[in-house]
């Protein structure tokens, strides 16, 4: 852990980017933003302050950190965030209708509360909004060749978690799924965005040369990559009650690494028990905890487990190749950690 | 009528467009571009070459025609034509889930063929390539300002498509809508993208000045929205068979111009009746005949026909103001009353 406290986010940053997250949202007036505003957690669904409050930022705050770990002011790097805050709220809310998830961080999701139509629709407008939030730069005078640089990034980003997500649906009722695909398919809907939000916080800086944003990127990616896994582990072995999101995606048998491993690996009597619980339409929730029994016997716990440690070593050994600063590298090693545990 | 033959978009450049976009989406491998593909008209669902083949590319079409109104070679248009493209595609991959149409331009939708689950993220996908279509502008040398232009023009539409396609869904169970309110949601809707089409004319052309730019898109809004007035005149009175996909929205209650304005300046007799007929959860098919015949007596049809005789004079006066040649207003006159046609 760093001794040189000087290179912390101060605390008061993950303020300023939820009040002009908010500010940038509500500015508008039609009832599709307070659509928004519910997703983001403001706002109940009659318009009253939200119950529990917003959840963490953790896309856009992994931004301003690594804009001040760069060295950069972080304010120069909100409207960046609340990019990749609007692209990961616009997915939540499509993928909760797609997993069929009726809640979210402890409220209704959207498509419960208004009906998929217009959930789908809301998702659309907050993922157009996310390149308005780009274009604020240009007034603040940022050049169009970086802006233009950082809307590509988000682009592609999203492209990345399009073809991950399709993966999840398509892998849903199949049993065989290798590891290796399953670990790109983590790193393109999980990954993509978290390396997306790390290298804004480069271009933020505004001179990082190509390789620290790279390397941010590539860091910032295996992080997000980590973080998923560190969930999958988490639902299958929970330290307290299993996560709501994660327990109805494993009940309609969308793939996670313990699963993945023990259907690959395990002896044939292991896969045929396990397979006759995925017959199931929907797994019977009380079913999940035979399920880690037989992926924790088939070496699948300590797989997912030797898989998280490894995402971590070539995050920061992608942090280390980035010619950051020893302070810099400490704080991102530090957010790092804290976006995996306490899963690891 | 133009005398000026010369001012035509030449024949092949339809083909062109095509080929371009189709290049553009089946260069990628991942069967999430072959769903792409099928909504598109090329594929069928197992691969197949499509019947009927791909729809008339309006409005990639509309930017090459403005492209070449405006004396640049339309060429230089095809990027910024597929952009436009793939927003109007992602916004009928998402429409058809949320109007819950089943078939679309003679073919099963793509969520009647692979689930909504992933027909939302398909649609997403494709939402977030029209934006990487136009950063192939930057490879071939446009200057980066311009490029962020076009993506700001882009953006703005969709989030207009977004607030249209809100309202729309929120006054489907609803009885009472202004006309003035359906207007501004049909604008919005589905005029607000021809609007971004024609003015991607004038931006691919690249010395366009802001008053030609802006009327273009004036010009283009206008008619995209006459156009709509004029598929709710058809549905109601139609020359031959009804449009499926419009006849689903009629039977799924979605407003359209004659009945929004019978329902606001009928008498209370004919109000009560249709009012009667809307107190049903879906409409009845048979029903839409009488439908017709109520908003025919309390003038709906002629005001529906007033109205989008109005837009089509809007469109052309701002043709008029945008100090384009006469050869060149001849054509988007033209191309103008070719997508109001055979409605008006």
């Amino acid at each position: 852990m760093s001794q040189d406290t000087a290179a912390k986010l101060p605390p008061e940053a993950a303020e300023e980017l939820d009040a002009a997250l908010r500010e940038f949202i509500e500015s508008r007036k039609l009832p599709l933003y307070h659509m928004m505003s519910f997703q983001l957690g403001w706002k109940d669904e009659i318009g009253e302050r939200a119950q529990p409050g917003p959840p963490p930022r953790v896309h856009g705050s992994f931004t301003l950190a690594s804009a001040h770990a760069v060295g950069g002011d972080y304010r120069r790097a909100i409207d960046y965030a609340i990019s990749v805050e609007l692209i990961n709220g616009f997915w939540l809310i499509h993928t909760d209708i797609e997993d069929g998830n009726t809640e979210r961080a402890g409220r209704p999701s959207v498509w419960w509360t208004w009906g998929p139509a217009q959930a789908i629709n809301t998702g659309d407008g907050m993922h157009a909004m996310a390149r308005l939030a780009l274009f604020r730069l240009t007034e603040k005078g940022v050049e169009p060749h970086r802006v233009a640089a950082a809307i590509r990034g988000l682009d592609e980003a999203t492209v990345r978690i399009c073809e991950g997500e399709y993966l999840d649906i398509a892998n849903q009722d199949r049993l065989l799924m290798a590891t290796s695909a399953y670990l790109e398919m983590a790193e393109s809907r999980v990954g993509a965005l978290f390396g997306c939000a790390a290298r804004f916080g480069a271009l933020a800086a505004g001179d990082a040369d190509d390789r620290l944003a790279l390397s941010l990127e590539a860091f910032g990616t295996k992080v997000g990559t980590a973080r998923q896994l560190a969930s999958d582990y988490d639902t299958l072995w929970p330290q307290g009650n299993r996560d709501q999101v994660q327990q109805g995606r494993m009940i309609a048998k969308k793939k996670n690494l313990p699963v993945v491993h023990t259907f690959e690996s395990a002896d044939p009597a292991t896969k045929r028990r396990l397979g006759e619980i995925y017959m199931q339409r929907v797994l019977d929730p009380k079913s999940l905890d035979e399920v880690a029994h037989l992926c924790e016997a088939a070496g699948g716990r300590e797989a997912a487990a030797a898989a998280i440690h490894r995402l971590v070593e070539e995050s920061q050994e992608n942090l280390e190749r980035s010619g950051l600063g020893q302070a810099g590298r400490s704080l991102l090693r530090e957010e790092g950690r804290a976006l995996v545990r306490p899963h690891s």
